[in-house]
């Protein structure tokens, strides 16, 4: 019977695709206010597919946003139910529908927007993040009401379309919402997280937070020609170059005094834990494409990316980015970087810390030019209890789907609204990644693998159905 | 006569301001290959609107250019020919058609593409460099035609459209035609520099020379997640914003060994000749918008900006851009930076030791990553004899039109075609700049005063009629 359900998940394979490319097609670029309004048509999108599988939703205001001088309207957040069986538990799942920015001129070798099967990969922005793991949820449903399975839970879905933008006003609805959407949840599960590999799976139980920050350097007051004004104006694209260079050292370690001292000591367990994770350092390597990491022992690489803090230089706004030659000293420009922070670090004291160190830093410059530097959106890191039922639920259904136990891992990136849907329902949230590590979320050229893209639904019907015994 | 031909010009001021529209409407954007085909157009132009003069024009083909890995064809160069008397004179006319690139995104108020006129000023994007000066010739000698006044000299023209990157092609052509079209050439004229103020007129004997250079970090295959691979790969970016950091100091010093070594040592009669020039550097500071400049004092500020070294920082190609927050790790940089060469520094000298010094640099940073530091294109400075006939009418053509004896002043900026012509005609060049010093070329807000396009129609008409006793 299980077989049989599998099989026609397996047979269902164009029918998902044409469903994720028509998802795909929808611009839902957070980030940029020029596509808000594809970003919102997106979340109606989604609402209408889940009414075809009897999903009751409404979508809630959050009203508007400033973004770049303007007032734009915040995507609205859509709450699903399917479900009402007072003798059921209920089953909260998050999602999102918004997507990373992406440009064909980026160097994707397919059109971003436009789904694109090549040797069994679906290229795509969204195709993994997250708008596959989404559309997923939709076809596990929709094969057990096909196969007229009892579904042993209730459903709640959350699907927001602000994720990459810093999910702008969830936590404040969310928080309305403990003692109403969100109160008889007993269980929480988020597929928005990805393999440590490509070949096995694995469940999450730990995230790094972040702290992002933007330092704006001006005192000119608009774009000058280099020749008429090289070398007698304080050019604050060199100033800027000087502060974001005293960030780290060249093997990454953060020069900011104390950031380091709220890592949490590692016990002897957790530090046991690392030695059978399946992870080899040489593919990692290569599949990044480097000569040589920071780190290369295979444990002490892990621990670096789960939990140790990170610091990562983005890029510079109001300098001339294009190709070719453009000699100008642009007046005002702005250096992006973030830090990825780890228990028991706390953004508050990290932003504290981080401001002050670049107050310092610019002091020691000594340079007549403005500097205001800037903390953004901060998230908490998070760790979970695997012994919790939903995580063993879900660990079975991988066992299931891919014959083998799935590792336990953490991952670097953040989720901020794991910590807040644990929080608020005071529930286990399981991080059910369906990806493969080299899905390229973020990046160009971001795809899904057919295989996960199938194996995935696969799962979660089979984690659906672990809950009964939770 | 004369006062009845000046007065004509200023009633034939919407003619003008209508034309300088059409050509600013032409997006010539040298640099952006996907308006090469503008910026052909404007040559095109250019012939058709001579041509209602009677000027005789070919346009040369250059051939085609590797842009971005795609054969792009270079625009053609326009040679014009007004007047075949052997018993003239014949002076040589140079300018450039094309334009710097321009957004309004960038912090434009107005269409940078639609010259838009308010209080006095005509803003548009090369409304001052290089198509009002190059329109002023047109209409000077339509007035004369119009006024049947005899015009004393043969005008050759060269207009080419690709000033703004490097001149490619021309230097080449233009040799080659030494024995040809450039045979005959008595006098050069170029209108591409500006007044040192915004009030008192003067004629430029001498402009820096250019390097550029680009510096390009790669090391991992394509951009990644910061979360995920944040502190386990080297980042190309922190190494490059590193290596910017290496360039200057504080105050604009460049940090190249070697680089100051072949400076012209200052005369005294050069030391006296700064004690006349009438600049302000207050009213300098606060045109800049700075707080405080690296240098405050008149003689030496000017000093500076004439006959020394500096080096600018213009920016990043490959990083993150946009507004807001964009969490990834950018795999291939590439830095911009050009120094400005003064005499007796040689372009080859320059390279030489900047990419030495780069190498150097990085050598220390001790990163796995790629480094290719490449030298982009060079001009050398240039100097001139202010006593020549040629400069003497440029500067009874300026104290006609604004009752004043114009300042000899140098220019920081490099304008490489100088030189070419200089070596290639025998012949004295002339700088005359018609526009004002916050004419803000390469900038937001590219404007031209109609009061400084208006008098550049009178000047170079006066110029025009000089030259019988030169």
């Amino acid at each position: 019977m299980k077989h049989h359900r599998y099989r026609d998940v397996e047979s269902s394979y164009e029918h998902y695709k044409n469903v994720l490319a028509e998802a795909v097609a929808i611009q839902s670029v957070s980030a940029d206010p020029g596509r808000r309004n594809e970003t919102i048509r997106m979340v109606h999108w989604m609402k209408d597919y889940l009414t075809k599988f009897g999903v009751e939703s409404k979508l809630v205001d959050l009203g508007d946003q400033l973004l770049e001088g303007n007032q734009v309207p915040l995507p609205p957040v859509l709450f699903g139910t399917l479900g009402h069986d007072k003798s059921k538990k209920t089953l909260l799942v998050y999602g999102h529908l918004d997507v990373q920015p992406a440009e064909k001129s980026d160097g994707w070798n397919t059109e971003p927007f436009v789904l694109t099967e090549k040797d069994g990969k679906l290229f795509g922005r969204g195709s993994s993040d997250d708008k596959g793991p989404v559309l997923c949820w939709a076809h596990a449903i929709e094969m057990m009401q096909k196969h007229k399975v009892d579904i042993p839970v209730n459903i709640k879905f959350c699907f927001e379309a602000m994720e990459e933008s810093g999910s702008v006003g969830l936590e404040e609805l969310l928080t309305k919402e403990k003692d109403g959407f969100l109160q008889d949840v007993d269980f929480c599960c988020i597929s928005d997280s990805y393999w440590l590999g490509t070949t096995k799976p694995c469940l999450t139980f730990g995230l790094r937070g972040i702290c992002s920050f933007q330092v704006e350097v001006t005192g000119i007051a608009q774009d000058l020609h280099s020749g008429v004004y090289g070398g007698v104006v304080h050019e604050p694209l060199a100033d800027l170059f000087w502060v974001m260079s005293q960030l780290t050292d060249v093997n990454g370690n953060i020069l900011v005094p104390g950031i380091y001292d709220d890592v949490a000591p590692m016990t002897d367990e957790e530090r046991k834990s690392y030695e059978t994770i399946d992870f080899d350092v040489t593919e990692f390597r290569d599949s990044v494409g480097a000569k040589r990491l920071p780190i290369e022992d295979k444990n002490k690489l892990l621990q670096r990316r789960w939990r140790e803090p990170s610091l990562a230089v983005h890029g510079v706004e109001g300098a001339f980015y294009g190709k070719g030659e453009k000699t100008v000293i642009p007046s005002k420009v702005i250096g992006k970087f973030s830090i990825r922070i780890v228990p028991n670090m706390k953004p508050e004291k990290v932003n504290s810390l981080v401001i002050s160190y670049l107050n310092d830093v610019w002091k020691k410059r000594g340079s007549p030019n403005t500097f205001n530097p800037q903390p953004g959106h901060g998230a908490l890191p998070w760790v979970a209890n695997v012994q919790d039922p939903n995580f063993q639920a879900g660990a079975r259904a991988m066992k299931h789907v891919h014959n083998v136990e799935p590792d336990l891992i953490r991952e670097g990136c953040s989720i901020p609204i794991t910590l807040t849907f644990q929080d608020l329902t005071g529930k286990n949230v399981l991080l059910l990644p369906l990806g493969a590590s080299d899905d390229m979320a973020h990046s160009q050229n971001e795809k899904n693998n057919k295989r996960n893209y199938v194996e995935g639904v696969k799962t979660l019907l089979a984690y659906i159905l672990e809950l009964k015994h939770a």
